[in-house]
């Protein structure tokens, strides 16, 4: 039995965008295939309030954040994290030997702009990175506050993990001053995983000219060349299949509008919050809680995975807590084409298990 | 209308393996996606002939070729070419700051087991890479001569690009002591692009060991420790829809049998080789001609473009030569899911156009 997924990626697909994926194959050096990339840029430059270029990259959306990471650091990055993810992108500096400090603050709060202020002041940065949502904690970082400290340093290459938020929460990157800024197919997107993306700045692409060994498949630079060139085609063949349906489901994100889909991603989150302070309590500071995913804190010490597997039966699935906080949290995405009825159901379901 | 696929990827999707990439979404972090890895593992051993553990990636082969030199190579890789794809493996290295040195013959001519002696002996190098099968020229390189020649340097890791020929011609992975062998879903497999794989050796994984800085998500010993460590299951979301089709698929191809498959490919090469003596030349050395992919030397100065836009007409698409042979030659793919009358219903289309 297909279970409907309210974990934080991958997400519910719809079968009608599930069945542009089995769309038949095109040559990714023909017509067609630059005219559905370039369709698809143009509906995520609206998506993305930017001018920015779009890039696409057949990968998850680590893969990108690898990408943005090793080819714009030139002098050191300042990896602000509040959470498993921002930890990851820490990581990756380190696994390419990019110079890089971590700032990290406790899980459940939020990287505040006096922080990366503080941080950034030193001179010692040219590139920041920022989870903008943390799925591992439920919390949404103040991006619109921290874009205004970082404004001050014209120098800073600003990149944001927008993987779990894009498409679920507006976004501004060309007021905000991102220069890049990534999300990936299986989150608010609506899509399978297997694709990511990003806008890139002229002022990103402009630092990666002056990194010497940015790599290859992720070496935004190139990719952004060979696009230009190209006449929007890919140095190496890209996920066709998802293409067909990231272009069909951004006509159906547009034509939902996007105040309309935000809103409805604010008011399940709202939902869910209420439900959440009722029986449980919010794992993340309230004022910083995620538009698409609530992590839960497990105040009963009900057995989540037990809680899971019952839901499962019933064709729910929600997700356990991430790593550390696994069993003291439960985590319920309410992200993409979920409604808030669905979200209804949902809780109907948990309560009536748990007999709350 | 859609138009059949006789280019060198993406190649010709069946209907019923297109219907499982529209296939609901699962957890990645659960025991069927655990389960779903294994169960495709298990299948590309057979077809690889191999005890070593499988790979799975989320991009294009370009992102395991990277993989590949960049995590395994510790001293210096000689990187052997017959065209753009051996071209590309080193623009790769030297792309990642991994010393390297390129040894390319004429394109046409196979890349030969005395030559590889020969750079091997000089003791400079202590990984090897070899396009198995050049599309760009129609080139497949004596791999089982190759390999008994690399046999004589233990310390040698063995990296195989069998992109476009892996499932239409037999490689025995293990008899060869191929280290690393990479290829990807839109080829000889028959699916759509946007997934890649391989085998990897304990010697290739005792190397990565030593190598200090392999990056992240290509990092072939982190990406084989995560999926021990966590039960098959990979550090980032993997495209699922690739990953439902790939088993599927793989079911059919051990059904057929794989002397049949590799026989089925071997008649049809033969039909087209024939063909193209017939009517114009082969570009490449007869006796090192591709079992997946001709390519025809167009001797009679026909514009191909113009042919492949007839072709089109008719719901038919071949290539046009590779970046310098753009024009001079013509390429017709003969692999994964096609058979020998799709090849003979294409070649009389290509005779009753150009009236031969």
């Amino acid at each position: 039995m297909y279970k409907k997924l309210f974990i934080p990626g991958p997400t519910h697909v719809s079968d009608d965008v599930l069945q542009k994926m089995a769309t038949p194959m095109i040559g990714h050096r023909t017509k067609e295939a630059s005219n559905l990339q370039r369709s698809i840029s143009d509906k995520l430059r609206k998506l993305m309030y930017t001018q920015n270029e779009i890039l696409l990259s057949t990968s998850s959306g680590s893969g990108l954040m690898e990408g943005a990471i090793r080819s714009c650091t030139q002098k050191r990055a300042a990896v602000f994290s509040c959470g498993n993810f921002g930890n990851r992108w820490f990581a990756i500096a380190e696994d390419n030997n990019v110079p890089a400090d971590k700032f990290e603050v406790e899980w459940g709060t939020a990287n505040l702009p006096e922080q990366v202020d503080g941080v950034l002041s030193s001179g010692k940065y040219d590139l920041i990175t920022i989870t903008h949502n943390e799925t591992s904690t439920g919390v949404m970082n103040p991006v619109e506050e921290i874009a205004q400290v970082v404004k001050k340093y014209p120098e800073v290459i600003f990149c944001i993990d927008a993987v779990s938020s894009l498409g679920g929460t507006k976004i501004e990157v060309d007021k905000l001053g991102i220069d890049i800024c990534i999300t990936s197919s299986q989150k608010c997107l609506g899509l399978p995983p297997g694709l990511s993306l990003c806008s890139i700045s002229e002022k990103a692409l402009e630092a990666a000219r002056k990194v010497k060994f940015r790599g290859s498949y992720f070496d935004l630079l190139q990719l952004y060349e060979y696009i230009q060139k190209k006449d929007y085609q890919y140095p190496s063949t890209p996920s066709l299949s998802h293409m067909f349906a990231l272009d069909y489901q951004l006509d159906k994100i547009l034509k939902e509008g996007l105040d309309n889909r935000f809103e409805r991603h604010r008011k399940m989150a709202e939902y869910v919050r209420n439900w959440a302070k009722d029986r449980f309590a919010l794992f993340a500071q309230e004022k910083f809680t995620s538009h698409t995913v609530t992590c839960v804190k497990n105040t009963r010490e009900i057995k989540v995975s037990d809680l899971n597997k019952a839901l499962g039966e019933r064709g729910y699935m929600i997700s356990n807590g991430y790593g550390k906080l696994k069993e003291k949290t439960l985590r319920i995405a309410h992200m993409a084409e979920l409604s808030l009825n669905d979200i209804k159901k949902l809780l109907a379901n948990i309560d009536e298990i748990l007999g709350l």
